[in-house]
């Protein structure tokens, strides 16, 4: 329990009363019902009781009961969303185009349009809308991956920080394209520009291969090389086809398994984020599970593409770590509150071809969509839940929204619909939305 | 080609030009830019060619320029939404209750609830917030469940029609239940009620048995009776889980399959829709082709319910009508642009399972959500695309609505995210929406 005390003068701290969701560890989803919640000037969470402890907090804390916001009836806060894996620069034709399998798709669409990504004024535009819409959406954390063209993709953590996104931000490296051949880069440039990164106090950098089959070996090794020198996080995609998993096995031929592959590199690590493992064998979750590295689970990308349906059940026995993610545009979707109701589908469909297996419950997932993110992304020491001393990343829910798409018949339960009933969002204690320009 | 002259005096005829996307029997999707679209007085459509044939136009049908709205650039007409499959009285508990299969829910939320629907103001309160929200999304027509209280269902027909969507509404019969034991009623109610109908210009009814686990062979048999004397629609559910053809099997020894307990009871017929179907054999897709009966598929609620993956490719290779369906509250969204996506993603499903399974394009989707749907409900003769002689029930989008999620960057091809995008809805010529008090 932290002691500091709330400075009345310092217009940033303050403190909610009313309905608070969240997960922890033991309990998937906790509602917490007449809380107090105080944030410090710091944006952190100070205190987290309940509303019966009024008098004592507000000695400790020094705040007085005018200084509380009450929530109304039909609002509740829930923590930020973690997107642990979305393509900032393919939001640029999301909702199309998902017409063919994973390898053809990114040969017809995703090389050509990212490669547009040179051109700063086009890189600033998509990068401001594809911040601004997930901002709007509740994701207070974005694991991004970029294109390989580096002003650009500082371009990206540049506008994260400045709309107040917390954000791992990736620049793409890839040294064999044989498809779209202009749109790869040399060995020795992938290095030399993954190390100039500006850092600020939201948006870190993130080593981003962007899968084994546009990578070769060398610059697997010099990647994880790298990562370890600078202890920086790491992400890439692993087995969301079968087809990348056979053509792996061919590029790889000295590797075990696809996992192995990105091990051998060192580039399974618990800074490690890995998207879809749809394919992955019990092996290598429990390599996963021995490196500490995660995997980030995209049900829509995964419905789209036509890729797989991940066990999250089995990934979960393992215990490995796992978030959800977008997947934009291989998901369509640049919302994780779709994320969540595509990854209950996905479990559903386990439930229809095998009816002993036991689908994921919402809880469950409200917890990988929070909570689980952060773990995944090795952020949880600082997001994922209403814990005393993380920072607050946060929605302010609003279920009765004026225009909104839930109407209310009789007492509801805490519940949202769209982006619509997300009245507020804060990451650590700075309202980011609604927009100010 | 209809000969009927505009009367400009008249204020209900009006022209429209601009792109218009919609579906023939020859194109899943037909997308005519710059044309131009008259509705008639009566709120039919009076032409709809290229906008070059303007100056024959406007002498054959005695407009002028100054008559014509121009649709703005992010602009474009599609025919309305058409729902074969929605439960009116079970959207106060849409988007809860999704935790188990289809026979325990219904006893455990469905008939509980339904049973509330003898307080008519419970119902009026219920039934206005159904048919504004499903308005709001586009849907023009909707083919309706209300429960077994024949004042509530009469009231339903009478909120659909003063709100203007077109509308199919059934009183469900079921004369078993062993489980929430007052809700039933005797098989003379069930007659004696089904007639009690008033007539509404876009409001019909429709002869509702459940389904054939409520109901005994003798009300079966009557209703076939009553539908068949007053040439009135049918509805009801078939073969949506395992389980439940399981139950039918034991129920109806006699009959040799779901389908046949339905067509020995007359109750599959050129005006029936039966909603989900999931595990049908070829043999009853046979029977439906060979009566003209319907199927409403269902994916939402077939996810939410874990009930089964309906084979589209199969029924339409069997020449089968068919149509989407929401199917609140077993699906929990009341949208049929859910529906359109869930409908792609349970044809992924089957692919992921076969990779040589033919998924289903958008093109087909979107077909069967508008005209399907008005073929399923035998209603093509009036609603479904924008051929001349029908109705104007359409759609009126706005790719770029302001504060709508939908981000634009290069030139959009026609697309609707989410009732944002929907700006006015029109049925039968009227403007149902937005929604005046
Ligand atoms: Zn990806
Ligand atoms: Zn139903």
């Amino acid at each position: 329990r932290t002691n500091t005390r709330l400075d009345p003068a310092v217009s940033h701290s303050f403190v909610y009363r009313g309905t608070f969701v969240h997960s922890t560890q033991q309990k998937a989803l906790q509602i917490l019902k007449d809380a107090l919640l105080g944030v410090d000037t710091q944006g952190k969470i100070a205190f987290i009781e309940e509303g019966k402890e009024l008098e004592k907090l507000s000695q400790t804390f020094g705040f007085k009961t005018s200084d509380i916001t009450q929530l109304a009836q039909h609002e509740f806060f829930m923590p930020g969303l973690v997107d642990t894996h979305i393509h900032a620069s393919q939001y640029s034709y999301a909702g199309t185009a998902l017409d063919m399998p994973l390898l053809q798709w990114l040969n017809a669409y995703t090389f050509p349009v990212e490669s547009r990504f040179k051109d700063l004024e086009f890189a600033r535009k998509v990068y401001t809308q594809i911040v601004r819409r997930t901002l709007r959406n509740g994701t207070t954390t974005a694991c991004y991956f970029a294109t390989i063209h580096t002003e650009a993709s500082l371009l990206l953590g540049q506008i994260a920080n400045n709309f107040g996104q917390r954000a791992l931000v990736g620049k793409v490296c890839m040294d064999r394209n044989d498809c779209v051949k202009h749109y790869k880069e040399t060995l020795q440039d992938s290095q030399d520009e993954t190390c100039r990164w500006v850092l600020y106090p939201l948006v870190k950098p993130v080593v981003t291969p962007r899968f084994a089959p546009s990578c070769t070996g060398a610059l697997l090794e010099q990647l994880g090389e790298i990562a370890k020198n600078n202890n920086l996080h790491i992400q890439s995609h692993i087995s969301e086809t079968l087809e990348e998993v056979k053509l792996v096995k061919e590029l790889f031929p000295e590797s075990e398994s696809y996992a192995d592959v990105y091990y051998k590199h060192n580039l399974l690590t618990d800074k490690t984020v890995m998207a879809h493992g749809c394919h992955l064998s019990d092996e290598e979750l429990a390599l996963f599970r021995e490196t500490g590295a995660s995997l980030s689970h995209c049900p829509n990308s995964n419905f789209s593409l036509c890729s797989g349906v991940l066990n999250v059940r089995n990934v979960l026995k393992h215990k490995v770590k796992l978030g959800l993610g977008t997947d934009v545009a291989g998901g369509y979707s640049a919302s994780m509150l779709d994320a969540v109701r595509r990854a209950l589908d996905a479990s559903k469909v386990l439930t229809i071809q095998d009816p002993k297996y036991k689908t994921l419950s919402f809880e469950e997932v409200f917890r990988i969509a929070t909570l689980g993110g952060s773990q995944a992304l090795s952020l949880d020491d600082q997001t994922g839940n209403f814990e005393v001393g993380k920072d607050f990343d946060a929605l302010r829910i609003n279920v009765a929204a004026e225009g909104g798409p839930i109407d209310l018949i009789q007492d509801e339960e805490p519940k949202v619909g769209d982006d619509r009933n997300i009245a507020e969002v804060f990451v650590a204690g700075r309202k980011v939305v609604p927009i100010t320009e």
